[in-house]
C-alpha cells in the first residue's frame, strides 16, 4: 500500500510542483486506487507514474478550490473514453456536482451511468468489509474535508503452541479453526476460534487533510494514524498570515501531529515562495517538534506497511 | 509576429503531446497575446514558453471539446490571480459561458469585471483598427469554428523619386504628407497622397481551424492566407475514419492549402496513434499535394513576417 504525491503545490501550477492531488493504491488484494482532489494536469502526471486511470476507484475531493478540482473533468473523460463501463465514485463538498455535471455536459463527453457523484456532510461515508473512510470537517473559509482511511483489524495469529499442546498437529484444520468461531474436530472436541487465536491486528490508519488552519481539535479523530498527511502552506514565522487565508504553518501541522501521537507526518500544499531549499527549511522546522516529518514532492512514493503491532 | 503552438494533440494529452493550445504573439507596437483553444494544462506549457499570461488579450475557442477548453478555469483563475484588474475577452460557441461561469463560481475564484464572454456567430466577430477576426463554420458533429484573422493594408511606401522630382527634399514633410491625405506645402502647393505614395501593402492574414472534416468550401475564406493552420488528426489512408470522427487527413489538409492558394501549411492536432515517426510521414504525405506544409510540436514557434507584397 503507497501514498503517492501527484502535484504538492499551492494555489497555482510551478515548474517544481504541481497543484493538487493524491493516491493512495490499495492493497494488492484489491488493485484500486483511491485519489484525493485532482488539481488541474493531474492526469497529465499520472502519465509519469505507475497508476492507471482505469483503477481509479474514487475520488474525495477536499474542496472545490481550483487547484483541487480543475482537473476532474479531463481525468473522468479520458478515464470513461479508455473504459467506459468501469464505474468511478466521486466523493466532495456540495458543488461538485454541478461542476462536473456541466464541465461535462458542455463538452459533449459521455461518462455513462459509470459515475456516481455523492455530496457529502461530515461523518463516516463509506465502508465495506474491509474499510471505513471518514470525512472530518477542517476550517478553509469554504466547507473542506480531511478524510481518514481506516483499514478494520483483521484476526490475530493462531496459537501454534497453544494448539499443538491440546494434540492439534499442523494441518488444513488450522485454517478451518481460524475461518469460523467454533469447529469441531473429528473426535469431538469443539474448538473456540477465540481461544486459539491472538488479539486482533490493528488496521492501518491513513489521514489526508485539505487546506485548514491549525485545528488541535483534530487531534481526537487522527489519534494514532499512521499517516498524517497535511498541509504546510506557510513557514513556522508565519502564523496570522497562515490564519488569515485558511492555511497552516510547517509547526502547527507538525504540533498536531505529536498532540495526535500519529507515527509519521507528510507536509505537503506548499507554496510557489518556497523553492527547494525553503522547502527543506519547513520540513526543518517541523521536525524540531516532531521528527517523523517528510515532504511532499511531485511523484513521491511512500510506503504504508501492514501493520504488524496488536490493536 | 508568431505563432507558438502549446499543444498539439488529439482528444488525450500524451507524453509527446498536450491538448490543443496556439498562442499569436501579436506584432510588438501591441504587445499582446491572441490564444486560440485552451486545452488543460496549457498555463503548464506558457511556464515553459516565453509568453506570459498577463499578456493574453483574446482567447478564441474553437469548440467545446474538452481537449479544447478544460484548461481554461485554471489559466483564467492564474491570471486574474496575478493581475486582477486586467481585461480579457474571450469568444466561441454557444456555452461557454455557462461553462466559464460555473467552473468559476463553484471554486469561489474572483475574476472581477474583467472578463467579458463573447458567445459567437459565424461573421465577423472584432475588428479594430489595425486588424479583423472573422469565424467561419467547421463540420465537426458540434458547433465549431475557424478563425480568420487578417492585418489590414497599409499605406504604401512615400514615392520618393517622385518627390524629388517635384522638388520636395526629404525631411520632416515627408511624414506630414504621409499622414494626412493632402498636404499643403509653404510655397502653397497642395500635395495630395495618393498621388505620392505606392500601392497599399498587404496585411497578413493567418488562418487557424478548429477540428472539421474536409472541406473544400473554406476555399474562398482562407484564400492567399500567410498561415494556414489545419488540423491532421488522421493518415492520408484514413478517409473514410476521419470522415466518420469529424476529422482531416493530412492530404485533405494539404490539398485545401493549395487550392487556397495559402502560403504555408501547419498540420496539427496529431492523434498519439501517430508517434513521431509515423507523424513525420502525415508531413510527408501532405508535401506531396503541397510542399509547404510543416508538422506543429509542442513549443515549436513560427515567424509571420510583415509582408512586404503589395496587396
Ligand atoms: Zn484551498
Ligand atoms: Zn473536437
Amino acid at each position: 500500500m503507497e501514498l503517492h504525491f501527484l502535484g504538492t503545490g499551492a494555489g497555482l501550477p510551478s515548474k517544481d510542483r504541481n497543484v493538487t492531488s493524491i493516491c493512495l493504491s490499495m492493497p494488492q488484494e484489491r488493485q484500486a486506487v483511491w485519489m484525493f482532489d485532482c488539481g488541474e494536469a493531474t492526469q497529465h502526471q499520472l502519465l509519469h507514474s505507475p497508476l492507471k486511470p482505469g483503477k481509479i476507484e474514487k475520488i474525495f475531493i477536499t474542496h472545490l478550490h481550483g487547484d483541487h478540482i480543475y482537473g476532474l473533468p479531463g481525468l473522468l473523460s479520458t478515464r470513461s473514453f479508455q473504459q467506459p463501463e468501469l464505474q468511478l465514485e466521486v466523493y466532495g463538498p456540495h458543488g461538485i456536482k454541478e461542476y462536473i455535471e456541466v464541465s461535462l455536459r458542455v463538452s459533449g463527453s459521455h461518462v455513462a451511468n459509470s459515475l456516481i457523484i455523492h455530496e457529502i456532510e461530515p461523518g463516516r461515508i463509506y465502508e465495506d468489509e474491509g474499510w471505513t473512510v471518514q470525512a472530518v470537517e477542517l476550517s478553509h473559509g469554504i466547507p473542506c474535508f480531511g478524510y481518514i482511511v481506516e483499514e478494520k483489524a483483521t484476526l490475530g495469529e493462531l496459537k501454534v503452541e497453544k494448539l499443538r499442546q491440546m494434540g492439534i498437529a499442523p494441518g488444513p484444520i488450522y485454517r478451518q479453526i481460524k475461518s469460523q468461531e467454533v469447529t469441531e474436530l473429528p473426535d469431538g472436541r469443539q474448538i473456540r476460534r477465540s481461544d486459539v487465536v491472538g488479539a486482533d491486528k490493528a488496521g492501518r490508519k491513513i489521514a489526508i487533510l485539505g487546506d485548514t488552519t491549525y485545528l488541535p481539535e483534530l487531534k481526537g479523530d487522527i489519534e494514532s494514524a499512521d499517516i498524517l498527511v497535511h498541509e504546510a502552506t506557510f513557514s513556522a514565522d508565519e502564523p496570522e498570515m497562515a490564519k488569515a487565508y485558511g492555511h497552516s504553518t510547517s509547526v502547527q501541522a507538525a504540533t498536531l501531529a505529536k498532540d495526535a501521537n500519529v507515527k509519521r507526518l507528510i507536509l505537503t500544499h506548499i507554496s510557489a515562495r518556497y523553492h527547494q531549499e525553503e522547502a527543506n527549511i519547513l520540513v526543518d522546522q517541523a521536525r524540531d517538534v516532531f521528527p517523523e516529518t517528510e515532504l511532499a514532492e511531485d511523484m513521491r512514493v511512500f510506503e504504508i506497511q501492514k501493520n504488524s503491532s496488536d490493536s
